[in-house]
């Protein structure tokens, strides 16, 4: 006594140019036959087919006039990953249940998953099942350290496996990743380029910003073309030994793509994910050898050396597990490195330490030589010390921002890094000495104020700890690329003073700021 | 050297029709001057203000042409928050950060919250500062039972005083809640009609489902009007005792039904969220009394008296903290109570009961009257067991029946609960003894036939555990309003065959089904 239901009549695709970023949502009459043959409502989960695909999407009711009786509108990312074309023919029905989430219930109460278990998670979100708040709860789920070495080795497989992954035929195939937290720390296309320079294999690729003001990828869109294909990318190591590409665009791991963006609206890490988030896109773009920067620091991502020493163990043990060698770098975390803090401002950081100049920041320098000389130690057999020295001079004689430049070059041509038409400085009030800055509070600053969307938006910090400063002396220089960003971090500079703290009591600034 | 930007210009408001839910909504072209000059870009979050009110929204942009230059469209839930007419002016700017998400943050990374930040979190949700993703966090942040009792306890206030309370001048208001899972168990119209048949107060208040496929308000609103104001609702307690309102229309506890909303999609209940969801509720609605009936089976929601005892225990913790009388009542919850599994069939069962008819379930009654004469007990000086006897003479006598005619008629009218046009049978293949019942695979036929918003639809349960059967005897009947629905029920069901499960021999059955 089955009934089972005639051949539903089509529905007629509807472009209605609605940018819902990549939740797949489609549109239909509150008074259509699908709504009432189907019992939909507002949020219901749909499966959208056409005669050649099929997607799962959330609904969205339309009360109003907007669509026409058989008639189903779709977001542009519905309509793009469907490849739809106006008029097309489109069936709506009931989704079978996702599976994966009885796993993300399993882990809010406390259970371990198992590998097959992330692995559906993985392949459901990429093959778009995933609402947004199903994101917000996996995220959240796996948030805080609750998730074992074991499992978050499977998570970066199921990632890793969830993409495209390029095979280099090579022994040796060079990464580095810093644990972000620190703002201004744009080492890696200076480190790419010593590297590269030194005749190594560099094909970095890297992500856009969580929850910082910028991410490699963010800097390096200003100075040429980060989104190249697989092959575009392949072409661009072959030919140079390196690239600085945005990951998103190569399909490498594109699951963290996705759960980045709604990480970047909760603005919630997770150890777990942080880990498979930097392995996943590592192991699928072919390294064999990694280094991680890992700054410490009161207001940095990684807070004390024993939080440090943790997450380090965890990243050996799950690269060791999946048969990467590693390296940890613990750094100084303490305060933000170079002048700029936002897309644009850092890549005129790297510029200057690339061409040399007299003013170019030191301590961004120095770490790029510090970590790139790490690399070259782990990779060939130089001595300890004579990698720290051979990529100082491939910067000091040129090499390296030939390099860049080739780099650039390959990628779609070296470009001027944009400038915001709005600032505000903030000054000392008062001679004293800087005695701590917030890297926090400045990296909030730096995105109220637009970064990383607004490419040319951050903030210049034109001190540093234990530096001494005169009345009227510029501390800050806000950039944004509208009024309105401007004055929100403005506000929001004024009501946080602790941002950046100046001292009248030498001593009390020469004990608060000492190692 | 601040930047004051100049009085913007208005957006003109526009109805889209678009219903997006509980998320208030907004649309903007890509290029309009307002995207560039504030940098929105799509899942902005955007303060939206007239000349009288503003909300908080999530941006989509527009691509296409639905919209004009100048013109902001509006989701329903937008338009109606912001009491619109067409053409009305709108300024859109950045929000203020949401201070409280910092909050969720620390409960993800382990941390107690304190009272304020409770307190801080519900008004932002009540507000509508939140997204659904941050409603999908702070519900995850908070599953399994990583809250303490003092934690639930300043949720629980933080949420009875985001929204109207009611003070009944009474030393004893009654009020009960199951702690779900258990399909069928939907005694509270009957204790009610009892408790106000005998003189006692009861201003019950239900949620609609959660997860389950009805809620009592569900199955009330099948027999009359649910949705009261404060005043009605007051007005029928003072004439007859008692009511049976939906919560949410009365704004106690407003909170709770925004966070309801999202858990139902996500399917993650919370230990915290379930006593501060039910508690608050009760507060609010001025009880001084409650009955908690906790039905343990290894198919409920509450799965072992372990864990029973665990969350019996702070429930009391918490309703003590509150000032609240407190009993629970462990029940029997290994199979449905009654004949019927979603919001019609309950109520026809109900009415059974209360009709007093030859075939009316007997454990529904026999449930009922336990929980009533329990209440009586809790509530007057009556001798233990003297309770019950008073409550099944109310039933027998008709009193509790008039009662209930009484109630729904202030409410506004009894009717009859609607008949759903599609049906399946599930009969026996063999002879035997039912074994075992699955009430979460009962429970997921139902949602799939449609319940509970479908208010007809659900599952007739025609045997109970040690049942003998006969070959083609009915077990099961789905109830649809649809033929998509009843096919998925359908296939579910046939995929599923440990839903009922039949077994040929007695002995196996007598032991697998003894208490």
């Amino acid at each position: 006594m089955i009934f089972i239901p005639e051949r539903m009549t089509p529905l007629k695709a509807r472009r209605l140019g609605l940018d819902t970023q990549q939740e797949l949502t489609i549109y239909l009459r509150a008074d259509s036959a699908v709504c009432k043959s189907e019992g939909f409502s507002a949020l219901s989960r749909v499966l959208v087919r056409t005669e050649h695909s099929h997607v799962i999407a959330t609904l969205n009711i339309i009360t109003g006039e907007l669509l026409h009786g058989g008639e189903i509108g779709l977001s542009e990312s519905a309509w793009k990953k469907l490849e739809l074309e106006e008029g097309d023919s489109i069936w709506a029905s009931h989704p079978p249940p996702i599976g994966s989430i009885s796993h993300i219930r399993a882990k809010v109460y406390g259970h371990t998953l198992k590998q097959e278990q992330y692995r559906e998670i993985i392949d459901d979100i990429v093959s778009g099942r995933y609402a947004d708040i199903h994101l917000a709860a996996f995220i959240t789920a796996c948030g805080n350290d609750n998730m074992n070495n074991r499992e978050i080795t499977d998570l970066t497989e199921a990632m890793v496996n969830s993409g495209s992954t390029i095979s280099w035929g090579l022994p040796i195939v060079l990464d580095k990743h810093c644990v972000g937290g620190l703002p201004g720390n744009r080492t890696t296309p200076i480190v790419v380029s010593i590297l590269a320079a030194s005749g190594l294999t560099v094909p970095k690729t890297s992500s856009r910003a969580i929850t910082s003001p910028a991410g490699t990828a963010d800097t390096m869109e200003t100075l040429t073309n980060v989104s190249l294909s697989l092959d575009e990318m392949k072409q661009v190591v072959c030919e140079n030994g390196g690239c600085l590409a945005w990951g998103g665009s190569v399909r490498l791991s594109p699951a963290d793509d996705l759960l980045i963006k709604v990480e970047r609206v909760l603005d919630i890490d997770s150890e777990g994910q942080l880990i498979a988030s930097v392995l996943s896109k590592k192991i699928a773009a072919g390294a064999t050898h990694v280094l991680i920067d890992m700054p410490v620091g009161p207001t940095a991502k990684v807070r004390s050396q024993k939080s440090a020493d943790k997450l380090a163990d965890s990243f050996r043990k799950v690269a060791n597990a999946l048969g990467l060698t590693i390296d940890i770098m613990f750094s100084d975390g303490r305060q933000p490195v170079g002048v700029g803090i936002g897309p644009a401002l850092e890549a005129r950081d790297i510029l200057a330490v690339l061409q040399n100049t007299a003013d170019a920041p030191s301590d961004l320098k120095a770490r790029a030589i510090e970590l790139a000389g790490a690399m070259l130690e782990m990779a060939t057999d130089m001595p300890k010390g004579e990698g720290r020295k051979r990529s100082r001079e491939l910067i000091e004689t040129g090499k390296a921002w030939n390099k860049f430049k080739k780099i650039c070059e390959a990628q779609g041509g070296l470009r001027e890094p944009p400038i915001a038409p709005y600032r505000f400085e903030l000054i000392a009030h008062q001679q004293g000495w800087v005695q701590s800055v917030d890297n926090r509070r400045l990296s909030q600053v730096a995105k109220l104020a637009g970064a990383p969307a607004d490419l040319a938006a951050g903030v210049e910090i034109h001190v540093k700890l234990g530096d001494q400063v005169r009345p009227n002396q510029p501390l800050l220089t806000i950039h944004a690329e509208s009024v309105g960003e401007l004055n929100y971090a403005v506000e929001y500079l004024e009501a946080h003073e602790e941002t950046v703290q100046v001292s009248t009591d030498k001593e009390a600034c020469d004990a608060a700021t000492a190692l």
